[in-house]
């Protein structure tokens, strides 16, 4: 059997989570829930499944420092900042790159590194089940996330009949096709007709099989990759051709135009904690509908969310919807409606607190 | 001529000011306006019209060490520490008893230390004025605030003709009679009448004066003066007679009872800073209504009032009305409407934060 590898991608920024994340911390390096931060738990849920050596974290220069100190049980190697930001095809064609230099015959799992993931042994079923129907198929797998509500923010995964694949794990279906972020109402249309799934972004494949498909669907990025592949220097390839390669979505660039792509169902929860006011639910739920992860007194205070670093008491008075967030050097007040604009908040700010 | 003595009463609480008053910390002793607090600033507004020998503060436990600590100018001795709460009645009567027991004959003021007062020429000129009618009318006098709006919280002095008093200071009238806090339908009559002052809780007497006033109104305060004036221990006095004399305010106690009361015009500003609200005039006003002593960026924001002792940068985003108040161990956020309720709030709180 081909041996297994894994690309995290772990160079988003983090604005929504201002004043908490910065540039230099975005959501993957905070320790929103408890101690450990979601970067953390990604590397977690791969342990017996995917070796620490066979990891690779892809980052950005600012956040490379904080990346290495959460994830020392990597070989120093394995952690690599992009020296531009690129979307998501050229980042991935850079871990295929990397894996396919090592084993051109393995198979690899990119996962973003910012979800909240709490069943972890749900997910490494979900992810076997997924593995052998890559290597079985030969196609390009993906994972489709049960929607709970109509959300708009999210692409879709248009799921068609049911396959057969060997083992006890979730059910694998034909992708139909993905759409795009749907508006509110076809997302509720999506909800009824109960064949659709949320794209997280999480992808399986064999080098073979991804190999092919960029051939066919995104040849510059084929070329790179073949070009790591045939053993050109990483480094040199990183900082020369890595920055001019087109700025793209891997689902656009290969996705949606891939023949056939597989969908395994996850048997695992799911959050992309998108913003402040999704981590309400899981913060401790207190008195009048408040959230806090500190100490608060409040006094007609309803539906506020509040987080501080340095577990300050809070008090508030007569006051609703609001999100507070504190840390050494900023606060936020922020109305509870207006979580969304708080990167334009972030854009007026200095920069050495952005 | 006698000599002139100022008792400062300094025990106040200050839980309106909550997070940055506590208990230990109260108005009087915050740096609410620039780098002088409150105290300091009755301290200064003394130099040269009373020597510092001559200055008494009562303050009380929870407060002494941080009254020593501002008012290093005058002798240990003249710093006293209540040790219990009587009103301003007992705290009155013990300053005149120590007044009493240096300088029979003085004349002395009372002054409340947190009041903000920036003119310290019309402040003097006034006080002046008013030794002046107190020497030579052996009355009881007070000063009179001139309203600037119909505040039913505060004290009302109704005034008399205009008497004559030698020197070019502010006029000074008979008082018909001291008024309770009005509803706020009486309040707008007496701004309509033109005749009522507020009550800002000064005095000025000569020592016979009220020595005189307090044994025909309020005798067991002046059996302590009395016992102070001829020489019982102070230390004694203070700790076992003073903790059994009646909780009683002056106002009601002598100045309502008093025959006649003389009031001098205030020829200064005056602001009592009873609430966060009160000294939103007095910070940086900036874009949208916003008021801050610190860097802030606001979107959508109105009208809020933000105080951070740690001069943090404060975000604030679709959010209205409040008071955010920032301190190294709480934060307060308040709606401004409810700005009286923030003593109910404290009542809430753990002790060591109150």
């Amino acid at each position: 059997m081909s041996s297994l590898y894994a690309l995290i991608l772990a160079g988003g920024s983090g604005q929504r989570f201002w004043p908490l994340s910065r540039n230099a911390r975005p959501k993957q390096l905070l320790a929103l829930f408890g101690e450990e931060t979601l970067l953390e738990a990604t590397l977690r849920r791969l342990d017996g499944l995917v070796p620490p050596k066979n990891i690779l974290i892809l980052t950005n220069a600012d956040q490379e420092a904080g990346v290495r100190k959460l994830a020392k049980a990597l070989p120093p190697e394995n952690i690599v900042a992009e020296p531009a930001r690129r979307d998501t095809a050229a980042a991935i064609a850079l871990g295929v790159g990397w894996v396919a230099a090592r084993d051109a015959q393995a198979t690899m799992l990119v996962l973003p590194a910012d979800h909240l993931i709490q069943d972890s042994v749900g997910f490494q079923k979900t992810l076997r089940t997924a593995v052998s129907a890559a290597r079985q198929s030969g196609e390009l797998v993906t994972i489709g996330i049960q929607p709970t509500w109509a959300c708009p923010g999210f692409g879709y995964i248009e799921m068609g009949p049911r396959i057969a694949v060997s083992g006890d794990g979730p059910a694998v279906h034909d992708v139909t096709r993905f759409r795009e972020k749907p508006n509110p109402e076809l997302a509720e249309q999506f909800l009824r007709q109960g064949n659709f799934r949320w794209n997280a972004g999480m992808f399986i494949w064999t080098i073979p099989a991804i190999l092919s498909a960029l051939r066919r669907h995104a040849p510059e990025l084929a070329e790179f990759v073949g070009a790591l592949h045939s053993g050109a220097d990483f480094k040199k390839m990183l900082l020369d051709a890595f920055p001019r390669l087109p700025r793209n979505s891997i689902d656009y660039a290969v996705m949606e135009k891939a023949g056939r792509v597989l969908m395994v169902e996850s048997a695992f929860d799911w959050d992309d904690v998108g913003s402040w006011t999704a981590i309400a639910k899981y913060l401790p739920q207190l008195e009048g509908g408040n959230v806090a992860n500190t100490e608060i007194t409040g006094l007609d205070a309803q539906n506020n969310l509040v987080f501080s670093t340095q577990k300050k008491r809070v008090a508030l008075l007569g006051v609703t919807d609001l999100i507070v967030v504190e840390t050494p050097d900023a606060l936020l007040i922020c109305n509870r409606h207006e979580a969304e604009r708080i990167k334009n908040i972030v854009a007026r700010i200095p920069p050495e607190l952005q």
